[in-house]
């Protein structure tokens, strides 16, 4: 398969040495010149430092190269933290030759352990040289956590017969749930987009992205996506239509990154799409799908292959939303398994059952309360979710 | 030990062939009299057949006996399900000779499944001529699912020399979460209380320990608390004092309960107090208390014996409630791991990880921004857990 490139952004990704278990964890993303810059950030209070800093630092709406770390996050880590984040922004800053205003941070690991701000400094001329426009593979696995695969979508659009790239890499894969930007993701565009349309499009993007996806319903410290236009190819929007393109282009790398994390999310076999149809209201709807979707007995069913639809009405029932049990339909893709709120008997559940052998279906519940709708994408509760959290830091 | 005895009350729990595994299925709880009865009941929009016919049935004040089942919820069984509620009572009435509409019923068990109604009511018979003063521990397996152990606490009073007992019955052990009557409890006491004082004392014991804890944070569509009082005992409230010393009692025994339904949680090998002080409201600690205490990640660190800090304040972060970050602690029971937002260090933590080693602990957070607190019983997750609701339908 070719690597991804978007013209003008070169990417490195090396081993300083930060995990425990080593591999690569530090990555570095630089525009040959300086970009329109977007980012969106974790609705927690409690903020990782490289968060503080980079809502600070993209006001400017510019931002040439972004380091990241993985292996600590740098949260919970006092002025310290904050001075750390700061001296990796200038070391990347002095390597590259620019200002160090210019630089972004994100870090991701264990929270609340000071970095081990040496080891990350020294390895930054490395990393510096190792820039390279095919390094996006390198880059997509340094900021692995407990992710088990890289996380990359590429996508390709013309404006007036010039072509342009958007490019997407992410990293899931716990504490991940919707309502917020989640985890790190960094999309770089050869598009030339102001900062203002840049950022609207991004807050658009990832509101039908990863604020539609759970893996375990805890919301990170240091969730961070940041988006980034270089203008390298040419193209520039400058109509409506343009503008609509680039946003289904982004939306497209941007649902592909989310529904690869829940793919990814820790110890999950399945990947769910939980789909509420004939609410009253988008709002209902959505509350809905997230209480069914986070639902700890409903996704340890999911694991079990068990088409245990009473879990999801128990659940449907208790999320606020003034259901009406009786007028109640859950389907497990086309099967339907409970109509008016009760079984479809032994035949459907056979049916059902070999459905949720699949490892991507979907469960649709029909409220019969009018016509909105909304979908969160949601994974199974494994054995091997509590295994990886029960262990995580020894 | 000497069996839980409740003047003016019997009990019997017999095997009547519901379950699939064997094993007691049925009980019924009797009065020698009509007693005063309070009911609470859970929020769950979908709500069991057996939960509807109560809370019509105690509007009445009064009730004689109440017959549960274990083994199928009937719940999202429409009309036939509420047919076969009444025919329950109807049943037990005629065996008992009373009114059936003294009679009120519970279920438990998995939702969405016909009652197995002439096998229930087959049984009756014989679950009459089982019943006893000490027939309470029988009523008490009857009543269980994927209980460990029955659960049923007795405390004794008096009032002006005139001994009385408040004797209560509980099962578990999941789709428990607070902020609702949770699970089935039936609580009889031979004190006369009239109706209203009654539901008054039950709403306010329920609010202060079931509505306290969690397990999986998934509410059940059959909830129900019972509390029955005969007046056997003679003694009856005239006093101030006399309505305090039996609300203390019913605590006491509702407590003790709650207490025992997280300890037997599903795979729990924790018992763990969240408890949130220097918050601006108790709103505010309870909001807190339970993210914290419903907290996934933090679940999953309990059972791995991490005193994973990070987790914890990452959970209060994202409750919504507008925490300092800089200014919270984090305690293991008298360790302080946290101060001031950040990590008191390896001595520090060597101490908190002997704590969580522990069976049974409590974790402080301090906001320092109010007089206000509250606290959460909750349990850790285990690989159990997710084995017991992967499997349970099969």
């Amino acid at each position: 398969m070719e690597k991804p490139r978007c013209a003008g952004f070169r990417f490195s990704g090396i081993a300083a040495g930060i995990k425990k278990k080593g591999g690569k964890d530090l990555g570095l993303i630089v525009s040959e010149v300086p970009a329109s810059v977007a980012g969106v950030f974790t609705r927690n209070r409690i903020q990782a430092a490289p968060v503080l800093l980079d809502r600070h630092r993209i006001r400017t709406g510019r931002c040439q190269a972004v380091i990241v770390n993985s292996g600590n996050a740098n949260c919970c880590t006092g002025d310290a933290g904050l001075r750390d984040a700061e001296a990796m922004c200038r070391r990347a800053a002095e390597a590259l030759g620019i200002s160090e205003e210019l630089v972004c941070v994100a870090s991701t690991g264990v929270i609340g352990q000071p970095m081990p701000i040496e080891t990350v400094l020294a390895a930054v001329p490395e990393l510096a040289g190792a820039l390279s426009s095919e390094g996006l593979d390198d880059f997509a696995e340094a900021i692995m956590t407990t992710d088990l695969v890289p996380k990359v979508v590429t996508v390709q659009g013309e404006i007036d017969e010039t072509p342009y790239t958007v490019t997407g890499v992410a990293k899931g894969s716990g504490m991940i749930r919707p309502d917020m930007a989640t985890m790190l993701c960094f999309v770089v565009t050869d598009l030339s987009v102001p900062p203002k349309i840049l950022q609207e499009s991004l807050v658009a993007g990832v509101d039908r992205s990863f604020n539609r996806i759970t893996v375990d319903g805890d919301t990170s410290t240091n969730d961070t996506v940041l988006l980034m236009a270089g203008g390298r190819s040419g193209a520039t929007i400058e109509t409506p239509e343009a503008l609509a393109a680039f946003q289904r282009h982004l939306d497209q790398v941007l649902t592909g990154l989310a529904r690869m994390v829940v793919k990814d999310g820790e110890g999950a076999t399945k990947l769910v799409d939980i789909s509420v149809v004939g609410a009253a209201s988008e709002g209902d709807a959505r509350q809905v799908a997230d209480t069914v979707a986070h639902s700890n007995l409903v996704k340890t069913a999911l694991f079990g292959e068990d088409a245990n639809w009473g879990r999801i009405i128990a659940a449907a029932g208790r999320s606020g939303v003034p259901v009406v049990p009786d007028a109640i339909d859950i389907r497990f893709d086309d099967v339907t398994m409970c109509r008016n709120g009760m079984s479809c008997g032994p035949e459907a559940e056979s049916a059902a059952t070999a459905v949720l052998k699949k490892n991507e279906y979907r469960i649709t519940i029909d409220l019969h309360m009018g016509p909105a709708s909304a979908s969160v994408l949601t994974c199974d509760f494994s054995i091997d979710y509590v295994k990886i959290n029960a262990d995580y830091r020894s």
